[in-house]
């Protein structure tokens, strides 16, 4: 079981990306018909915790989409669950460090490339116990978010952390940093200008950069400016605003 | 605690309804917040059970949207669950006879209207437990779903059962047992004639009829047909559509 | 494992019963520590399912006290799951005629007794699968509720069905089906005299006979009458009661 | 999606079946694995609710194998919500009459050959709403059990009702009714007597016969008899005797 | 949505409060209605986690009553979780000194007074998500824990850490850590004079103090000390208090 | 309750583990039954968390086995939350130095031995509150894991922090770390000799020493080379091998 989505970064290709919110494996099923190339359960945000994410990393293996995970926080106790669990990709938020980047290398690859505990119960069930050990530092992806002013004057020592796979931009929160609005498809100068340095320096190290969109128009332009990993779909977003759309199209009726 | 949907019927407006079937708290809440006049968790279709559908119930009580759930079958256990958890109305599949209706009415009614047990620990909690009874046979809504050419065939008796408020087609089952597909918002000329028919003889007895629609738009024509209790969104078609939309963005991009 | 309760019977001893509405396997051990004879996972009104009444069931397995189940209807289905996972006793919902009486039976009986299906795949747990076959149609204890002007009818009847070995009397339901309003611990004479003829004829027969009770204090006197089950404690009862008495000693300080 | 299980018995194969009654998505995973053709959640004498069983069906959607349910009774409400979540089998207990095995087919398949209400929220996952309708009547496979003395009288009218694919033994319940012990692999002259019985009337009608095992090397046994789908692993069971089992090598080590 | 508990601090009234360690959904919501200004749901000592935190707030949201959430411990990642689902206050255990402090403040307010990660899935439902953000920082209550000596000797530099609006006083382990036995409604009077010491400097600084109490009784005497949010109420301690009492009623009788 | 692992310890005799992986409450209870002296929930590589680990002991408590629970990390939010949810023990992953056994021990131990926060919500059920306090300290087992090189090069300083009771060698990470592959059950003469180092320095101490194997004829030789708490059996290994032989004999015959 190689990791697509790396295969696709490998060939250039940017990688479609939908977004869990809601704790349901049904739901979870239902996004994954649609065609991405990678689901995320965001625990962090989304109304998600271990055992949810794990329903839905199961509702979603019988189609070809990568399971990925955002983790809470920075910790290594949950980073090796969902590691565990069968995630092939592991979005940390807040990472505004060398030493943060280090750590959550330390919590996602296996020694001597890190301090990952083995005991891959579920991700082994795919392939062999074997086998996913010999191929998982490999295989992994391993993305640290950039999503504040700190994380970006440390954005150099950050990316030569050794087995970081990729960054993500949380527009919402390096906006709040910034001193302005927390929202996302941002088009302010000096926040285009930061996301253009953080895929120069992604670029020259073979990391890839990612971003989180609020709808898919705006995530073509972002491949277009070279992000390869690009969230255009948000479970909880996708019901409420249905909603009001439809109640709409009723009392104006 | 009076039922606002039954306010609306008298007052010869529409209600607008949601569906919920996916089986989470959180999305029935996103959807409780739309503006919707009535939500219903399906159990029978939906991929939701007891525990679901009171914590969905439970989820929407903060918002001003009238619990309604439609039950598996017309089984007197779930029945009275689904009412002591709460829920203001019920829809109940498949209701083919008089005797059928009697046996829904028998379910959903205290004595001496009917044979529903006394012990309404959850619903009793929005009022006086000695309030809710006063009142609950004249605010639950009791709706039976007429769905195939027999209940077609036994319209008006089913109607002249007392206690009945409302009755509910289900386009998908009544095409499938005239001979057609299974699908919503039809227009054949012999199933709108149907609609007629019922909307004719359950006017004509004081009983509302509502309608499974797939689109606010159809259902706005179903409204002005004469229906007053219309199904207009479905969270489960709206996930999956949403995001096959997006990704098709992404695709052509 | 004989069934305590049933050995309290034989001694003519009452059995104290509490009442698990709250679907909780905390709540049910805390309860399971007071001293209970029996406690009763009530899934016709309280807030459980057959996974709720099952971790309820097993979370008060370490303590001295016999699981009973409240099943929601009369439905062989659910009848058999409980036993399955536990229950020794059985209380069934509107039991009015000797025919569900007999259907009641046939659902808890194995043959030649009755019509259940072997399978007892925790009941077994703790005892021998051998032996819980040897001993379950003699331990497990089939509660049928008098709670209808109709039972009361049929008394007789249902009274002499075989394998019955209790009735329990729904004060609430009884009341109801009798022109009155629903409530426990109730006086009017003309119910009393219906406890009476329950009492005198189950004792008859060698039945025995429980009734539901709002406070200890009058399920005393009604053990004086001869009841020898008797449910004396109800979870949601005591948080909301409890809740109240609290808040008000607050605000009047 | 056509239903490889049907495909198997076309060709005269026997059907490998395993048992799920811990309900666990990760126990029913690990089994999935192992290369059964079929794995049934077993929903009558189980630990499983139809919560489980969805989560179960989802989990092993990964794998190659047949999503089968033993539904707790003969009830339209549950055998609908199975199906509708994707069971690609039913197996219904105590089908002891033609008038059973009508209802059985009833609530499995679509107009005009029965009553099921048309709604496949999740079995339509897997394939277009379209094409799951166009074909569910021909896929989806549903099985008879024959455990009681009745059944067996009665046993060409039930092979009779059209809609029916298969049956299956229940080996405990049928010795039950036989004046024996409940028990599996059984080896009673008067028992594999029936049995013959069964899959000749069966085979004479295209019908195939399935059975309930406890050992594989049994299992063989009924194959080369003539059975087409054979149970040969419970997972409960296998949990307790390996535990059993390396208990005890420790106590004599 | 502005945060009642302020105002009622802002007006010098004391918040009653409830605590909520059962982890039912249906519990919460029996406390909901009982008239408490607030209910904590306590995922350090009680049976609590994410999920049932989440439901035990959608549960309580219908009522005028405030969630709080006391974190198991402080680290950002659940303290993250829980105010982006809907806590509009965060009770943190152990608290020991001005930079376990400033931790606190940072996972819980936004820049730039802290660093919370924007994303208020469920907390926005109640407002618009503009809004939110733009009274998050005044609406939330963070309250700190003192609950040793530690904490004592370091109080003023732990109260002069922006951001902090109240502390709350764990009597068990702040007698634990002074060598008395861990209780509560203590009357040592070193504890008392602790007490008086966390109120002075509290109050010199226009943060309010609160407490953990047994009775109401004994939290009427501390709210007439000073303190301004006092726990009254233990759904635990009354589940098990009231079934011993009910108990011995019967084993008197 | 005292704690009948430690008096085993105490005797000499080791303990014979079972672990839990599953996250099933009926699992549990069938290993329970099977004569374990201790069962671990393993939080770390299972598929559990808090949840499901508090059901599981639940399960279990009805069995003379002692709960343990291996923790996902040196963490002293879940430390707290397990022990007060009634573990008898913990074990603790990769601790690997004496500041970590410390923070280990803190966790777990009521002052003044440690920093534990008093609150035994379940732990309680089973003793008095008062008599869980006066020897919980004495009771709970605290294991901490080493398992990495840094480990046993620190040993010595870790097993010299006061309120170490046990150690326990993982040889999946321990391998890793010394360049090996991960695997159970070792024979590599360098490991071996890691092993009786590490049962030499705590056999001086009094401390026990436990290890993960794979068979329990492996384990037997662990007791005799000198260990004491020896796991020898795991839930999730035992539902796939017996799979996968089960199939292969059908698939052989």
């Amino acid at each position: 079981m190689p990791n697509p989505m790396k295969d696709a970064w490998r060939a250039g290709r940017a990688v479609v990306n939908g977004w869990i919110s809601i704790p349901s494996a049904f739901g979870a099923e239902l996004m994954a018909k649609a065609g991405f190339d990678a689901l995320t359960v965001d625990m962090q945000h989304g109304i998600q915790d271990y055992a949810s994410a794990v329903a839905c990393m199961q509702a979603i293996a019988a189609h070809p989409v990568v399971p990925v995970v955002r983790v809470p926080w920075n910790e290594p106790g949950i980073i090796g669950k969902v590691l565990d669990a069968g995630a092939m990709g592991v979005i940390c938020p807040m990472v505004n460090s060398a030493a943060e980047a280090r750590a959550l290398v330390d919590a996602c690859r296996y020694p001597p490339l890190g301090q990952r505990s083995f005991g891959p119960i579920r991700a082994a069930i795919y392939g062999q116990a074997g086998s996913y050990f010999a191929t998982a530092n490999e295989d992994v992806a391993v993305i640290a978010m950039i999503e504040t002013k700190q994380a970006l004057d440390n954005l150099e020592s950050i990316l030569d952390v050794p087995g970081i796979d990729g960054v993500y931009i949380g527009p919402g929160d390096l906006g709040l940093s910034m001193g302005l609005q927390p929202m996302l498809d941002r088009k302010e100068p000096e926040v285009l200008a930061a996301y253009d340095r953080v895929l120069e320096q992604a670029n020259k190290r073979g990391i890839i950069a990612g971003i989180h969109n609020a709808t898919p128009e705006y995530a073509l332009t972002m491949v277009q400016r070279g992000f390869r990993f690009v969230t255009v779909y948000n479970d909880a977003a996708t019901v409420a605003t249905g909603a009001i759309r439809d109640v709409a199209v009723m009392r104006k009726g």
